[in-house]
């Protein structure tokens, strides 16, 4: 442990992680299981293009989320893109969506040749506020992109009646909330789709990848054919697709063999998740100013990520926390800020207002490392270094502001 | 050897290959190769966002091309999407293009926010004809996109020339000419960006991905941001991109291993393809009627298509042959054809004139089965039902007709 600020890490020291303890999921199955899986769709010589283990992945996928169709993805970012084209059916318009929120959002909007339009948020779940949501549907809206965050899923059902009273169809990006539940049924059902990643960081990990589910027969039919340039392939498809605007993104053999077996690992991984999330709500819950955000307490969640909030009564602010941890070897960031109305994300010449509680918890939150490269040890030092803030404050406050001028 | 009529599998008689015969590369390199290059990035838990294989598959694939700079990305359709936002400067217009081409292209324009403009193309090389491009140039054209296609490269000087006259972006798709040379120059440095893929049927395979070759220091920085979501990665970005629309394109290291070790086949592959193609050249060159396209007698070329002309001196048209060989387990297709200009791919409500070579060219060819799951025995016998067609032509002509109606 640090015993005087020369040792900090920002100020010249060693760094308590020499090796930077990331802010993603990062499981991995064993090596050998999957190189065995790996190898079949190598002998079979079936790697791209719809092929069995794609197929069986969709399956399992459907099943784990209770709904009639997945369809896998290169990305889920292009998930975004490809729902927002077909529920504009090739007009322009606007796509509703949070600004306190990832930075992908608004710049896949443009792609399917939409402008952003950023609502506010609830303060508690950070969902989609219905209200801001109400005043801004115009003639211009195309569709409504709720985003479904890791700590609760927000009032979906809100946002849906919404959606229906307008006739403005409504999805949901629910990357972080994978495996949680809303109304105690486990999400992928809601709204007209929802969006899910495979990525590496995420709590499925296909090295790469994302799916979209959906009840919805001819959506589903439509995004088959989307992904692969709307060339008819294996699977019939009986609907019109003049507006379809068609794109490469296609999953392959190899993620979807990685991802297949990070399913089943999945009950495990929150199980260590809670562990960490735990140990870090041990670890900060005495120090006067900090507090974890909340879980919430009616749902199944997966205790995925660890946000703090910084308050005024923690001598140090958010951006100073943020620099000092940095330094130490935690590869962390605040937690969306800036807002994506206020940032280098809004896309150029849009007309944006304020939007008060976004803008408000902007300010609060550093994402603290996760996953399985952080073990409770580790959790433990930094849970030390926001103590040996909290009791060096004035010294560190004042060396900082030296370091910047 | 089919003796009857009956025999072909058009007719009801057993197919000639029991598993189709595809018309890609689909080479791969030892399997336990791969694996072991796989290992160490498993091991190394660095899997995306510009990993050390990534970065090790950039220098070797800007070796081979002779070229500043290589970008590896998720696909090609997405680089040829990244170049035509970025081309466009954020203004809508349009990206003139061969209509004798591949089926994304219109659709890729789409994403960029760009309506296609189809020109004729040269009818030799099927490269975009100069002159029909000049006259195509007005002040909503934001870039000019050639296509190199298989068998010559085509006139790039001279429509370097005219895009450069108007002050017009031009770049090249050259996934089929991955390899071939112009001007005894290797492509990969010609106009302002060329645009290669890595799937699987291409003769560099890393299962899917592609990449942008260019010598242009300012396009490279932007594509790396462009590629993921325009945030700073490792790489420093010295350049403005307010006008950059940030994507999900990463190519990941299990990708960059398989094309790693791919480069490093390429001579084998390609001297493989022309035993391949020297075979059809053999088995339909007594044939009246038939004549396979010929690839460019001054250029170094990668023989990895094999393209018959059917013309009136052969009793059987195109698509009559396309449907027997269809049915004989050929999983072949005729060659650009519909154009995109008279196809489902062209945009809906899209105003398009004739053009004359173009479609004339889309009624000729057929698309004959290739690459590394296609053996010399394999190609005998497709030349021999050439052979069996023309023999039988009356009867065959009489029986499909009779199965249509």
């Amino acid at each position: 442990m640090k015993s005087h600020i020369d040792e900090l890490a920002v100020f010249g020291g060693p760094p308590l992680f020499a090796t930077p303890r990331p802010i993603g999921q990062l499981s991995t199955p064993d090596v050998e299981n999957y190189l065995e899986v790996l190898k079949e769709s190598f002998d079979a010589r079936h790697l791209t293009n719809d092929g069995p283990v794609v197929r069986k992945l969709e399956k399992k996928l459907a099943a784990f989320h209770e709904v009639s169709h997945c369809i896998c993805l290169a990305n889920a970012g292009l998930g975004l893109m490809m729902l927002m084209q077909l529920f504009s059916g090739g007009k322009r318009g606007e796509v509703i969506m949070p600004a306190f929120s990832y930075r992908g959002l608004p710049h896949f909007a443009q792609w399917a040749g939409q402008m952003p339009c950023f609502c506010d948020v609830d303060p508690q779940t950070h969902f989609l506020g219905v209200k801001s949501v109400e005043k801004s549907i115009t003639e211009r809206t195309t569709s409504i992109l709720g985003v479904c965050n890791f700590n609760d899923p927000g009032d979906i059902d809100g946002l849906t009646r919404i959606a229906r009273n307008h006739a403005v169809p409504v999805f949901l990006d629910s990357v972080y909330a994978v495996g949680s539940t809303y109304k105690n049924k486990i999400l992928g059902s809601f709204t007209d789709a929802e969006v899910y990643s495979l990525h590496a960081t995420k709590l499925l990990n296909g090295f790469e990848g994302g799916y979209i589910t959906t009840n919805d027969d001819e959506l589903a039919q439509k995004l088959v054919w989307q992904r692969n340039f709307t060339i008819p392939g294996l699977r019939p498809c009986t609907v019109h697709f003049e507006s379809i605007v068609g794109i490469n993104a296609k999953l392959n053999e190899m993620h979807a063999a990685m991802a297949i077996l990070s399913i089943d690992m999945i009950d495990d991984i929150i199980a260590r998740n809670f562990q960490r999330f735990d140990a870090y709500r041990r670890g900060l819950e005495t120090i006067s100013g900090l507090s974890l955000l909340p879980y919430s307490q009616k749902e199944k969640v997966n205790y995925q990520m660890a946000v703090v909030e910084i308050d005024d009564k923690f001598p140090l602010n958010r951006d100073q926390m943020l620099t000092l941890l940095r330094a130490e070897g935690c590869g962390i960031s605040p937690y969306y800020s800036p807002p994506l109305h206020l940032s280098e994300h809004c896309p150029p010449g849009l007309k944006v207002s304020d939007l008060p509680t976004t803008q408000n918890l902007a300010k609060k939150y550093l994402q603290l490392p996760v996953g399985e490269l952080v073990s409770t040890e580790d959790i433990e030092n930094i849970c030390q270094l926001f103590f040996f803030a909290q009791k060096w404050d004035g010294e560190i406050s004042a060396r900082l502001k030296r370091k910047v001028s």
